[in-house]
């Protein structure tokens, strides 16, 4: 099954059910996807048995399938993302068993196909293209073989980052907050099942095709996660409950054959450049600047649509 | 004008005006704190006007006046209680002229008088004695200078915190996620103009009272911040426009006198006797503890009400 929001005036919009082949909706029984969590077991087979599509969809047109949420927790779960970050920016992190993760802002997720404004190309504007689950209700001290059960949805989300900012607060140790504006997300929010034998212990197993300037800068598959989604659910549950509609990203999606693949990151790119080249020469996004993040299956087939967003100034 | 709300079975409660003396209260003429801080130039007279108030009030059964908040970010603006805690966290922060905030969990406030749970007295459980604000819209690169009139409400929280966990989750520089579960705030929320002379350059002038089972535990004043909540606004809004109803907190009140009127957290106390006797020797709390928090003014008087809250065992 896959949801989508359609832009209606209201801060959520209107949840709709999109055609398996993505060119057409039907208006939900639910108002807004955030209700269809909180009462997710009562409304899912009502959702998953709509098989007639009367409208047809203009993805441009779409809100984030979560407008808004009230919450948002990101892991770094690639461990080759984490690395070449850590060797840019300068910071050494202690080793841990346990996943990375900040908490975000949640008041705005980005439509797919929003410009997304910035006040100064100087913040070092940069794409990180991500997977990410939406749960349901997860009660405090829930096991991550229990978490498996309360990922609802799997989402593809463009976590904005602003790069000059980032170093300095995280040396802080209070972790992002200028460094982190809104994200932005794919058209489409998809039961696991949905993704066949592509969702596979918690992580979502295809390439993420992030193009920018409509160049192809990288194609990294999002299996090799330290940590599977399940694992970063109980993560975040271990002293709080996550309210239905929490969403949880995955880090920028990054494979160790970096330099084959390419990134889904500018940053990450620098770091190679530094590595390899004693210094970073790609510079990060210019007003005007777009980028477009598809993550695709074997058949060529995109579960979640695309994010094709342009930055502009403030 | 004095604002709180009621619990009524709804996740965001209604709206009620207080009476001078906190004993009785008014239905608001808007539905909730939300509602109302998204139309705020629209309401703000119809609530101030509120004169009449038929109904006895028990602050035991009010939700926090903003149950849920679409985004918390909570500053550490003041720097004597910062030093102690570097020096208990055995973290080096660098110095910086920008105010220091964190992004934490906004999905649920406590009540002032709820039951707080948590899984395990071994994660080090503290409280932390705040003041915060409350904004209307706040566009992104607002100054400070402009950010004061954005600054609707004033209130007072009891950021719960997990020490156990803090130190080493400081030190990924992803910042506290772990660490922060939901915090409390007290029952009322109050415009600046009812504070007086002790709302000044943005700070609460007033003695926040802390009781740790029923034992004056601290009593520090709201004045010394190292910036006012106008500049912690405009930081926070400088990469991202702020939704109505931003809460923004102080941190932990403290003060270089912390010897003499002790302090708002424990974490704090155990910093003071590492460095004074070479060991901190005050253990965290334990389940069945109970913490009360109350600012006062000069005249006894406590605009804010008093945050009463009991630890219990999940």
């Amino acid at each position: 099954m896959r949801l989508a929001t359609l832009r209606d005036g209201t801060k959520d919009g209107q949840l709709v059910a999109v055609s398996p082949d993505g060119g057409r909706y039907a208006i939900a029984p639910v108002r807004t996807l955030q209700e269809a969590l909180e009462r997710w077991t009562a409304v899912v087979d009502e959702l998953a048995a709509i098989s007639d599509f009367p409208e047809v969809l203009d993805t441009a047109q779409l809100a984030a399938p979560l407008p808004r949420a009230w919450q948002w927790l990101d892991g770094s779960a690639f461990q080759s993302h984490g690395d070449l970050m850590d060797a840019v920016l300068g910071v050494t992190k202690p080793k841990a068993d346990k996943p990375l993760m900040y908490q975000g802002t949640s008041d705005k997720f980005y439509g797919p196909h929003d410009e997304v404004k910035f006040l100064d190309e100087a913040l070092g504007i940069d794409f990180e293209g991500e997977f990410g689950v939406i749960v349901d209700a997860v009660p405090m001290g829930t096991s991550a073989v229990d978490a498996m059960g309360h990922i609802r949805l799997v989402v593809q989300i463009n976590d904005w980052s602003l790069r000059t900012l980032a170093g300095p607060e995280m040396k802080t140790g209070f972790g992002w907050v200028q460094a982190k504006p809104p994200c932005g997300m794919a058209p489409f929010a998809v039961t696991p099942d949905e993704l066949g034998d592509d969702w596979r212990n918690g992580r979502v197993c295809l390439n993420l095709n992030v193009d920018w300037n409509d160049q192809r800068f990288g194609a990294a598959n999002g299996e090799p996660m330290g940590h599977g989604f399940h694992e970063l659910v109980a993560h975040a549950a271990r002293t709080r409950d996550l309210v239905a509609g929490t969403v949880i990203g995955s880090g920028t999606v990054s494979n160790t054959n970096f330099r084959e693949i390419g990134s889904s990151c500018i940053a990450e790119r620098r770091g190679i450049e530094v590595i390899d080249e004693g210094a970073a020469r790609t510079e990060f996004m210019r007003f005007g600047d777009s980028v477009r993040m598809e993550a695709v299956d074997g058949t060529g087939r995109a579960p979640f649509g695309a994010i094709q967003q342009k930055v502009v100034k403030a």
